[in-house]
């Protein structure tokens, strides 16, 4: 059997003493000047967006566990795109980062399988397997057990995590994810349910106590985090929602238990595109990426330090 | 501005005379034998794939209106299939037919925008733009309006169309999409309520009465059904589960108005792989599939006529 992947995880956020995750949704439009050529086709753009990423990896590796790279920026692209995601994604892993593809797939059976494979499994070339897929992938719960048993089977059989959307962080989740019944369970809770029992099945959990199957919690709801924390004890959440989302150190530290584990939190546009923020003028951007890194990583650590 | 989207699948509908959908769920391990070479890696699968795209497209095109390709059985392959995607989609609107991409993205803000483009959006190449991506897509609603957003801006900007997932076709779907409040209604009904508004901005709705966002609502479910048509008067149906996952064509008759419009029904692997089905048996597979596309046509136009 392979290792179970939140051992992998709670191993690699121990190892660099902060559970952070930098997102790479590496937008065009909001490349440092220097990376944006005059573009003349899409493909001059994917070179910017190479060229980026790596950098951007190499300045993140030494700081944090984790890096969450946001596939429709590359599928934005096709073919060109989706190679370019195989890329970063190895390199990243050759960094000795975990890497979690936010992908948010889902649908039933053979189709399911189908992603599953294709988002988590080596491929196999003439040469022999090929892994350039990521650790673990985001899933959309919406078609309930029967569209997650493959993404899970596969995670499982492969070493790998999925992360579950329970409370996704953006406005508009309250009208639709707040749904409640007529004893004011929310849509939400009852999704948790559901994950907490598919998580638990036999082989999902590792030595640390958690599963392979995690959950999204966004951080800019904390009242919630905590009620999910207690739903799913054993999943592993992946929280956004820090920095350019609004939410706060003190907000993500709900998603934690009091030892300090369960969760790892994400922030994406207010680290890598640090050097829009005037806090760092003067800077160039790699130097603004280190500093928010860095001070995202203290941030983190010491609300979650301070909760124990 | 473009066509609207509706206004052309309804079209498309009358002029065949039939509203269905043939499904592209090309499963490697289901292809007929004579398709499957001994294939020593993925691009040899993915040529066994392409062929029997390509065959099955020439079959369909002058029996049925429109195609849903499904893009896990490309992802599944990396950007190599993800590559032949774009040429089945190319493919399938030479022939004529509408290409629903049947890709079921979903996220928030500048991401969902980067799926949208990626996904809708002609894209531009040094040559000028390029568009082998599909009339229409299929969405994830689980982030509500600000992830439906930039799906909807995009499609009504390209004269393309989104259907929303709001009740699947699968098993498990009631145990997640059935949650009801204290007044009975139920998740998915709440979730109808938002694409119906959602739908029905300025733009969206062409000369049919239909808006280009429209709705995924499996027929397993014909009761359901009934009262989605009526909460969704401007919304399209794209109906899942005649077949292979045993609704009748009378079940999916439920998602029709009176006057036989607002709904086209999918069938994929009761199509695709008739070959597999013994009703068939001593027909070679082009001649299985052309008659079960027949079939499924003649089934839905007389279930649908009946009901007027």
């Amino acid at each position: 059997m392979p290792r179970n992947f939140a051992d992998a995880l709670l191993d690699a956020i121990q190892a660099k003493g902060a559970p952070v995750c930098v997102g790479l949704d590496p937008a065009y439009d909001r490349l440092p000047d220097k990376l944006r050529r005059r573009a003349s086709d899409e493909v001059e753009e994917t070179e910017g967006i190479g060229e980026f990423c790596h950098v951007v990896l190499e300045i993140v590796a030494p700081i944090v566990p984790a890096v969450k790279i946001q596939s429709a920026y590359f599928e934005r692209y096709g073919s060109v795109g989706v190679d370019l995601y195989g890329l970063i994604v190895e390199r990243a892993r050759d960094l000795g980062l975990v890497v979690i593809g936010d992908v948010k797939r889902n649908d039933i059976g053979p189709t399911a399988e189908a992603y599953a494979r294709g988002h988590l499994s080596p491929r196999m070339s003439a040469y022999g397997p090929v892994d350039r897929n990521p650790d673990a992938i985001t899933v959309n719960g919406y078609f309930g057990a029967d569209g997650l048993e493959p993404f899970v089977q596969t995670a499982r059989d492969e070493g790998k995590g999925v992360f579950v959307l329970v409370r996704t962080s953006n406005p508009s989740a309250a009208v639709i994810q707040d749904f409640a019944d007529a004893s004011g369970r929310k849509f939400y809770e009852h999704l948790a349910e559901q994950v907490a029992a598919i998580g638990s099945a036999p082989g999902l959990i590792g030595n640390s106590g958690y599963s392979c199957v995690g959950a999204v919690v966004g951080a800019t709801y904390p009242d919630e985090a905590r009620r999910l924390r207690s739903i799913m004890p054993q999943q592993v959440f992946l929280v956004p929602g820090y920095g350019a989302q609004g939410a706060t150190a003190a907000d993500c530290a709900a998603a934690f238990k009091e030892d300090g584990t369960g969760a790892i939190v994400n922030a994406s546009r207010s680290v890598i595109f640090a050097h829009k923020d005037k806090k760092y003028a003067g800077m160039d951007w790699e130097q603004a990426v280190e500093s928010a890194a860095r001070e995202f990583a203290e941030d983190i650590r010491r609300a979650v330090g301070a909760k124990g």
